[in-house]
């Protein structure tokens, strides 16, 4: 396989980072994609800094045993805690989703208000409010953790209308709403699924999803760097799970916006 | 160490099992204890049984490295998915939660209809349908999977009043009380927190800990096995984790109903 048809790797800890291929698919549909999801190990959003730094290195070393060009950390949790050390580790491009976010943040917020929700480990990492921060030193950065979204989202429950969901996201959210933020980064992979509630709770915020951002960035790296593949056919899409294959054909369809054909393929890592 | 001095294991995928321990601890005062939580990898509930056994496989080599002189699943899904499984492979008294709980309910239902709430994994293993009906084959049992109610119990819901974990919990006990049950097993070590909502929930209805049960079911192992520690001093008890101990030690005095002092070393297994 030559270079430029090689696949890109995109992981996350279980099924979030589907809503990350949703838009590569929209915006890279030529490319092919190898996905993986440590599903026997999610969520890694609790979990701390080494642990998420291990986790995330066996993650890479999977993708690149497949041959990919590019890695995307389609994970908000992975992103913030490991990836400065996973580019001194790793010789291949690797796309985050905090930084594109955090940088459409800063250029689209008016005020220079921005609230960011993400999961503890993420929000604990900093990482959001030190790219907004760099890019605009006058920003104030409201971020709050909000551990229960991920386990709502997974079983359903992110529509407008159901009262344990806007509940909880009221409490959340109260912190960004009392600071005026005229922006909000959905610092995590899973939250898409939760705009329109968001939406419903913080009317006239601009909601800002990281994949969106993420695919923009990762178009021009390929741009840059020369790496796309020039096919004029759709490109392929193969999945890889840590554990429970079945679960996730039958759940990832909510967040990649499509059925799950084809194999999904459990692998120990 | 003689035989008899030599520590009781007990591990959870987390903090859920430190309820069993209050209960060891009340029961047993002179036994020495080694907790295993397996932060790194919590939780259990969601996940193949192929997995759990993996899991618990490495938790019990853990604890036996250590020397233990019997072994406690306090873990509903690690027991109900692999018991069975470690049985076979390892050579120790293995007590699990699901069991006990099963007999008492089936000794205690007047009405012959019990409801069991447990993991997702717990309730498909379908453990304790199996316990009770093999009991009381007239028995009806009514078996929910409550995926919500542990993030809640983590995050410090599970107060009466609170109309987050009070809605989610209408949701999941509606079948119960539908079926008229008299007998509801808690059958998640995290559930005894929930003790109190859920008997308002639920007025007049018998609530099961695993962990009571289960304590019971060691004493009596240890009586039979002439292992009980002859010491008349408190036991020592030492917490083990895959990950963030500085949380596990922050959060586990909830679950263990007193605050955890002393060291808990984090081990990578």
């Amino acid at each position: 396989m030559d270079n430029k048809s090689r696949p890109i790797g995109v992981f996350d800890s279980g099924l979030g980072g589907l809503t990350v291929v949703k838009k590569l698919l929209e915006h890279l549909p030529n490319e092919n994609i190898i996905y993986f999801g440590d599903t026997a190990r999610v969520p890694y959003g609790d979990r701390s800094r080494e642990t998420i730094v291990r986790y995330a290195d066996g993650d890479i070393r999977f993708l690149l045993g497949h041959g990919v060009k590019a890695v995307c950390i389609a994970c908000n949790t992975a992103d913030s805690m490991a990836r400065t050390e996973m580019e001194k580790r790793f010789d291949v491009p690797i796309i985050g989703v905090v930084e594109p976010a955090a940088r459409m943040a800063a250029g689209l917020s008016e005020n220079r208000k921005i609230g960011v929700i993400g999961t503890k480990a993420t929000v604990k990492s900093g990482a959001y409010a030190r790219v907004i921060r760099a890019l605009a030193p006058e920003a104030e950065v409201t971020s709050v953790p909000c551990p229960l979204l991920c386990p709502l989202v997974e079983e359903g429950r992110f529509l407008p209308g159901d009262e344990v969901v806007e509940s909880v996201l009221r409490d959340y959210l109260a912190p960004i709403k009392a600071a005026g933020a005229d922006t909000l980064i959905l610092g995590c992979t899973h939250y898409p699924l939760l705009y329109d509630v968001i939406e419903k709770l913080l009317p006239g915020v601009r909601l800002i999803s990281s994949g969106f951002a993420s695919t923009e960035t990762l178009v021009k790296t390929l741009d840059r760097l020369d790496l796309r593949n020039p096919s004029k056919k759709p490109g392929s899409i193969s999945f890889y799970v840590s554990d429970a294959p079945e679960r996730f054909a039958e759940n990832g369809g909510m967040f990649i916006g499509r059925e799950i054909t084809g194999k999904v393929e459990k692998v120990t890592i």
